[in-house]
């Protein structure tokens, strides 16, 4: 019989490098960057970067912070890497030696860095249109003088219901865009979309589009089944299974009580995996047995090392099977239904753990 | 004008070895043994280990995983190190190199013991007495020779409900670990309780202890004050200060509209630095000027890199403040509170992110 203990995540670079191709495809002219943020949403950047650079051709990598841009600047040397949260006294080493692209949202970040300026860049100017986070509101571009406006290589904005795509936002938006650009920086390229805006159509996409949650298997266009191939895989090792007795509790605080007699497996998994607690009670994982799937309840709350499921029904299951917790068909985007948020958050947080069997495919 | 960029994680190791002492004179009787899983839940096991070991005299930690164990090991050559969720083929080689100690939970994980036996080693028993989670059932330990029994070094359970004092689980619980112990175990020394149960009394604390929540500051007695002292602060600076109409929205997917004309502040924190996706139109964060401190309600969705929040009570803020998030007047059992979740599983997801800058304390 064999016996695991560990967790095993499976990060797919061989679809995550099909889907920046065909987002490519779909946005061909527009210049297609790559957005790897937060750790490349967790997947770890170095890898991720990588794969884009070499096997992708991406010469253009958006991060949030100057620290997340200096990680990566020594695999990407000729790249252009844009940090979002814009540059700061606590970055600016950061954006010296790496030679990052600021992106510079507000009156005051301007100020920062006329003085600081860095010779040779040229910033990014993000401004606001609907979503009402980082960004120039009009009141503050009628006071850039010419010179300032001179100061930028790009216009970007961000969409807030790019999602949705009969949303009354998105129209919105684009025209606020196309006001404020031909108003303020009529001959600057820009860009609105990230991946959702690039299925919005040709007219979202602009002269550059920031790709990260499709590229990353999220369905970012939910009104039609996703066109993304599946990045991540999560599956964990059944520890015991054991009978659960009428009338016995499940997990802490006791929030699940048998009705009858089941059998349930305790499988090595939980929230500090990432797992969402929330979906204690209401989740489920699942298992293949001879080609046949089975759906297996999560019963109780979730502990930060185990998930507890209803397994009654699992045919023929032994102590060391492998349950899925994240799989093809059942994605990060149907657990964060379940859970009660969205794919990205879990994302998010299930790559930085380190405790993982990480197996990258491709 | 100062401006920052990168949220900040404090971790007051001061008060962590406070805590732990607290703890250890709370348990007198009883061995002292810290539970640093998970990462020291997200705080960096290598830093909270080397503070217990030697400042602390700690000799005795629990991990989850074979390894987490194997980490620490270098650490604390001398330390017994118990593995929560037991050995199997994917962790032997960490328990034959750092000498860990399994916890035996199952059937088939003391059949996979006993052949693979480390010289020396006696693992721990652990028995199920109304978690229903990990752990030998009566009918297991039934099946149980005379020479297995003596394999175990410690025979220990978990409670379901130790962090509520008048819950009848807990007397059902300890009633069924003595019956349990004294019928097959009876010369073992016993562990029962994590933090929760320390809080419980000496019955529960029997020969030792394990600590964990309670010494990262958590409060594991709900039913009254917290008498451990904070471990975890978290700032994040704003980026911008901004004008937010009567009738504009707030975020992805618009789900926050203005009544009347606000004022708002993007601060660079998401749920990429581990804030719950659920604070969102329902957290806040606090400012402090001039010694007065003000609320502010979170708006909107929060996303992966930035909260926006409401701050038109907020006098004399500007660009660069720092907002406080979590802190000693506004805890991750707080925020844990207004999140829909457990402080627990705030804190194993923000302290493993990157990108925050990292400040030890003591």
């Amino acid at each position: 019989m064999s016996i695991l203990t560990s967790p095993i995540l499976e990060i797919n670079l061989t679809n995550l490098l099909d889907n920046y191709n065909q987002l490519k495809q779909i946005s061909r002219h527009a210049v297609a960057a790559a957005v790897v943020k937060d750790d490349a949403y967790g997947l770890h950047a170095d890898v991720v970067v990588k794969k884009l650079y070499e096997e992708g051709g991406c010469r253009h990598f958006f991060v949030a912070h100057g620290l997340e841009g200096n990680r990566i600047r020594p695999l990407v040397p000729d790249a252009q890497i844009y940090v979002l949260q814009g540059i700061g006294e606590d970055s600016l080493e950061y954006f010296q030696n790496s030679r990052l692209i600021p992106v510079i949202s507000s009156l005051s970040a301007l100020a920062f860095w006329k003085a600081h300026k860095i010779e040779g860049i040229r910033p990014v100017i993000n401004i606001e249109t609907g979503l009402n986070r980082l960004g120039f509101r009009e009141e503050d571009l009628k006071q850039l003088s010419e010179d300032d406006k001179n100061e930028f290589s790009l216009v970007m904005s961000h969409l807030a219901c790019g999602d949705a795509k009969e949303h009354f936002m998105n129209q919105h938006q684009l025209d606020n865009f196309h006001f404020l650009k031909n108003k303020y920086f009529s001959r600057l390229p820009a860009s609105l979309s990230a991946s959702d805006g690039t299925f919005l159509g040709e007219d979202y996409q602009m002269d550059l589009v920031r790709l990260g949650a499709a590229m990353y298997g999220i369905n970012t266009a939910p009104y039609r089944e996703n066109q993304m191939k599946n990045v991540v895989c999560i599956k964990a090792p059944v520890l015991q299974i054991a009978n659960l007795p009428k009338g016995d509790f499940v997990g802490y605080s006791a929030t699940y009580r048998a009705n009858d007699d089941r059998k349930i497996a305790i499988v090595s998994i939980g929230y500090g995996d990432g797992i969402p607690r929330s979906l204690s009670n209401v989740g489920k994982v699942f298992f293949k047995n001879d080609g046949k799937l089975s759906e297996a309840r999560i019963l109780g709350r979730l502990s930060m090392d185990n998930i507890i499921c209803d397994v009654t029904e699992v045919p023929g299951l032994q102590p060391g099977d492998l349950a899925d917790i994240v799989s093809d068909y059942y994605t990060l985007d149907d657990m964060g239904r379940d859970a009660g948020t969205i794919s990205y958050e879990i994302l998010s947080r299930v790559g930085k753990n380190t405790r993982y069997i990480r197996r990258y495919i491709g």
